[in-house]
């Protein structure tokens, strides 16, 4: 079993050792392979540019694992700001002794979810510390997409706009928190992780722009539907009845004293649309697995402005409260 | 004394509350504030773009930090590609507990920084891992410029071309292992950490089209020298009277068995120039205090392809070897 080691990470022959034999041979493409302190890139029209560290514990979950969940978070940021993810930088922080073997299965995961979207790695970083200096491993990812519907924002909400969730919410954050709890509930919940860029790029296809689109990761759906109902000043009415919740999510949300409604997604997005848009994007996604169960959930409003109002399953309102307090560390 | 807080990473108010209360309070500008998942650009001509983590080990140390180090070394990339620093992203991946105080205190060595090159932080990620999963504070930052000197490259070096290092080599490397093994040998050594992007600037103003240009960091001067000699099959004869060293740096190496040249420089280039311009490469590096010291150290030859050769100070001549080994981690 070999592991890696500090020399890997050091600038000499054995980090070339590494780049070469490991990252270029799985994210080979001709801009990578020039191996220059930076890529030279062309990219019409304005950019999307956008980051994120991937700090996910366990490394490795039902339907997926850290380095699919690198490829797709930053290709749904590139997606959610109306660009066709063009370009990504990867920077590995591995640990002293971290096994090859892993680290090569975590590779091969990012090459398959790069080839969902066409997106590819052009400049990459590779530091090895010391036992202890990290946990395993930590992943950024950093991407440049080309932006192809200009204009999405959460800005943009009026009243009468219709609000739509592209999946079951709460399937990463229960799955990561089931694993990391060791609950074998008999459960067949996996995580949502997925490129959304396929679906998206068919919305656009079909003529349809959304006016706001985000994926829920942390702080879930609770989180975009605040963010959105402060950003543009209206109030949001959600039917929970509508809102997709796999019953072990509930479960578990309900055993572990969660709101499904704030556990973290990594392949669910949450659209704002015009309302006599809702049926035919309701079409498109419904044409695509990781979107198949794609739901209307409720409406922009011009009272509550800043709130969020979910109507509940026994006909009372309540406001639903962005989410504060620790929730769950190191869900991505 | 503040401390980082779980919650501060978890997605919701209190993560909002760090990004607005701490980041864009001194990073602001009109990109940033827009606060979507990715920033829009518009960037003219071709693009640079790089990325580097920094997992330097201690955060701080003489003439420098890891924030003004995280700003630096992107900035560094891109101008060694030939381009205008313009954008950055920035990821903070802080261990739970870290204090409050001292992450201002490197937030605003960032702000300094980004003033030398006018590069600025227009995308962001924030994580916070609890105790342990962090060695204290991982910076990723990636870049993006605009190509303002195209054609710069590793290949170009053929016999007759002159070499010039801009700066001491050795700095850096020697004042984190000084700092490290906590020598005290009354030194005033310190880092030569630095943004390059002035004295590039002016040399591409003075009409100086450099061939090849590199940031000695990891691997040090040696790293560049082998990886030029190779990738552009020749030889390179340096003179190592003439390469620059500190006699705090010689003394710490014949004292811990270093080589200096293998010592990791964050503010220090490699520059392959044509023979006829070296007198005015050196006059310009000279105007500016990050390059004042700037020296010519030897010539592409035809033979010896793939390799260096010094001429030790005695006259006789041997192989510098490129760097291997464990060399210093957590150098960067």
């Amino acid at each position: 079993m070999k592991r890696i080691q500090l020399a890997q990470g050091g600038g000499g022959e054995e980090t070339t050792g590494l780049i070469k034999g490991l990252f270029f041979k799985h994210f080979s493409n001709e801009i990578l392979e020039k191996m220059e302190d930076a890529a030279t890139l062309h990219v019409k029209g304005p950019i999307a540019f956008t980051t994120d560290s991937f700090t996910v514990s366990p490394l490795f979950f039902e339907g997926g694992n850290i380095g699919k969940l690198a490829i797709a978070g930053t290709v749904n940021d590139l997606v959610m700001a109306g660009a066709k993810p063009l370009y990504l930088t990867c920077s590995f922080m591995i640990e002293e002794g971290f096994l090859l073997e892993e680290l090569e299965s975590i590779v091969l995961s990012m090459k398959e979810e790069m080839a969902k979207s066409g997106v590819k790695i052009v400049a990459g970083d590779t530091k090895v510390v010391p036992k202890g200096g990290v946990d395993g491993l930590f992943i950024n990812t950093t991407g440049i997409g080309e932006i192809v519907c200009e204009g999405i924002s959460a800005h943009n909400l009026k009243a009468g706009h219709a609000l739509i969730v592209s999946n079951e919410v709460g399937n990463h954050g229960a799955c990561i928190l089931a694993k990391r709890e060791e609950l074998d509930l008999e459960m067949k919940l996996k995580t949502d992780c997925a490129s959304l860029w396929a679906p998206v790029e068919a919305l656009f296809a079909a003529g349809i722009k959304p006016l706001a689109l985000r994926d829920a990761t942390r702080g879930g759906l609770s989180a975009v539907l605040n963010e959105w109902a402060e950003a543009s000043k209206v109030g949001l009415a959600v039917s929970e009845k509508a809102i997709p919740v796999a019953q072990e999510v509930k479960g578990i949300c309900e055993l572990l004293g969660f709101e499904p409604y704030e556990f973290a997604n990594e392949g669910t997005m949450v659209l704002c649309v015009e309302a006599a848009d809702v049926e035919k994007t309701l079409s498109v996604l419904h044409r695509f697995e990781e979107t198949e169960k794609a739901c209307y959930i409720g409406t922009v409003v011009g009272e509550h402005a800043g709130k969020v109002v979910l109507e509940t399953p026994w006909g009372s309102h309540r406001f639903l409260e962005p989410p504060k307090g620790e929730l769950l560390p190191r869900i991505c």
